[in-house]
């Protein structure tokens, strides 16, 4: 995130304690936030707040840098409880937090930032902000439930509109829609009905084109391991895609592999189904898929912001949202 | 709880979704407060409530039970959450969540939880209210940090004095001192500043009467495994205070089972420990300890109580703390 709303969750964050033990706690906190995160959504919720009329400098832009750190702190909680959900290895180039503090230590570092988030929604005092963090948490929890749920149960027999749905809840709502409408809320503006469908269609734009990184990318720009979904069974379109078309003996050995524990999931065999993803055609029909939405959205979202008070903050926010369906990392 | 406080907290929590995946979710985070808990801290609140001069049936009582509501929707996430790090086998006698769905699953569920706590502090829509939240989750979490850490790390250098620092953190805010802010708050009342060194007192002859019926409670009446914190490594008073005088020998072999992972461990060698613990004296001498608590904490608290609005609720209030001490569940 950009050094000035780092710094503003560093003043909400305690920083020094006399019992050594209480430190380690302080400096967990602040170690995913410093290890410079995007702020993707950060920038959406400046942009949209700016696109709504409100300009630098005001107390309305004080109060939306408020909740530009609030939605960086959630993003922040959730990656450890994510990458703990999950048994990453990496993240943001780092190993993650629970490797190497222990998963005990991370989880409740984890709901020790939740908590910090909360304290931004306030000193925000944005009207409607809370009940709109609280939906944001809601629905995530139910998509993040869903994508764990499908792992914890073996489930494979889903289609590309089940992805979809998973990914509206998991993704969409606090990478997009939640960012937008706070940008209004912190203008005091309704926000747009359209948020919703724009939002929604950017949001799987944005997770498909992650998935499709995490097969593809280059692993010093990307920050995480390459091939981490397939070690942590995640359900992906591309997955989804190739299943449905893959050779019989293909699909059996998939299935064979996903069965076993993560740690006993061979490189050579991850390397091997990774291969015949990408060269089946399924990343490529996956990234189509990301770029149908993207645009889409983005249609979706020039109509919302038509009438907005500041239009170049508006085509802003949509040279933005272009960026994220075709970004590298 | 009560069961009208259980049928408060349902009203705020979700209960139906056409996806099963989610219904799940919906009925994970049902789960811990329809077990029953005590409802201890709920109780404390709705009689500091009602010594502070509140009336059952009025909108303050109304905004009371919002509050009771919140602190039993904090203990039910915050016990998913201490369930995953001690890896606790039951809870409220039954499999703890995350032995039932696997740890992803109850971690996201905890979350899920804590944000709906939140819209319980919403609707109760106390002044001050929600910065006593705040600072409930920050003080507990350092405690629960702290206890962790001492695990994580292999601490047995530690003092009595040390353990009644982080029980002050793990426990007393969230059992006593916040209960008896939070009702006064909901009266409009100034907490008295008494509470916190009444409630770090009685907090911390609560959390020992704990770990002493860990070790020699009645399995069936006390909803979690006998000597479960000695398979999880607590440093609890008794064992603090063990190690100081114990054997060459058995100090040795404490050390040596306490090195072991919680599966590895054996129940001869947990019921050997657990022998030693109980016929060196170390027990009783802790129980001595939380009596004195008790009685310094009563006291505080009867001086704190005696210009209350509601005198009867306020003795009311000092029998409850009286019986915590002395609880055998």
């Amino acid at each position: 995130m950009r050094p000035d709303l780092l710094d503003r969750v560093h003043t909400l964050l305690p920083a020094h304690h006399a019992r050594p033990e209480i430190q380690l706690l302080y400096d967990m906190m602040r170690d995913y936030p410093a290890r410079g995160g995007k702020g993707i959504r950060a920038e959406l919720l400046l942009a949209s707040a700016r696109a709504h009329g409100v300009r630098e400098g005001t107390p309305a832009w004080e109060q939306a840098l408020w909740l530009a750190a609030t939605v960086e702190l959630f993003q922040n909680w959730v990656l450890i409880h994510d990458d703990i959900e999950d048994d990453s290895e990496e993240r943001r180039g780092q190993p993650a937090l629970h490797r190497t503090h222990g998963v005990p230590l991370a989880l409740n570092a984890g709901d020790a930032l939740h908590a910090y988030m909360w304290a931004a929604v306030a000193r925000a005092n944005v009207p409607g902000a809370f009940e709109e963090v609280l939906q944001m948490i809601h629905r995530t929890a139910e998509g993040q439930h869903v994508d764990l749920a499908w792992v914890e149960h073996g489930r494979w027999d889903l289609t590309p509109a089940d992805y979809l749905d998973m990914v509206r809840l998991k993704t969409a709502y606090y990478t997009v829609v939640v960012p937008l409408r706070l940008g209004a809320l912190a203008a005091g503006a309704t926000p747009s009905a359209a948020f919703e469908a724009a939002g929604v269609a950017l949001g799987a734009a944005f997770q498909i084109r992650d998935d499709v990184l995490n097969l593809t990318a280059d692993a010093g720009v990307y920050g995480k391991e390459i091939g981490g979904d397939l070690q942590e069974g995640k359900r992906t379109l591309m997955v989804l895609d190739w299943l449905e078309r893959a050779p019989a003996s293909e699909r059996a050995a998939f299935l064979t592999y996903m069965q076993q524990p993560r740690a006993q999931k061979s490189p050579e065999d991850t390397r091997r189904i990774l291969d015949w993803l990408r060269t089946s055609g399924a990343v490529d029909r996956a990234q189509a898929v990301a770029d149908e939405h993207a645009r889409t959205g983005l249609a979706l979202l020039d109509a919302a912001l038509a009438d907005a008070p500041d239009r170049a903050a508006a085509l802003g926010i949509l040279a933005q949202m272009q960026q994220l369906a075709t970004r590298h990392a």
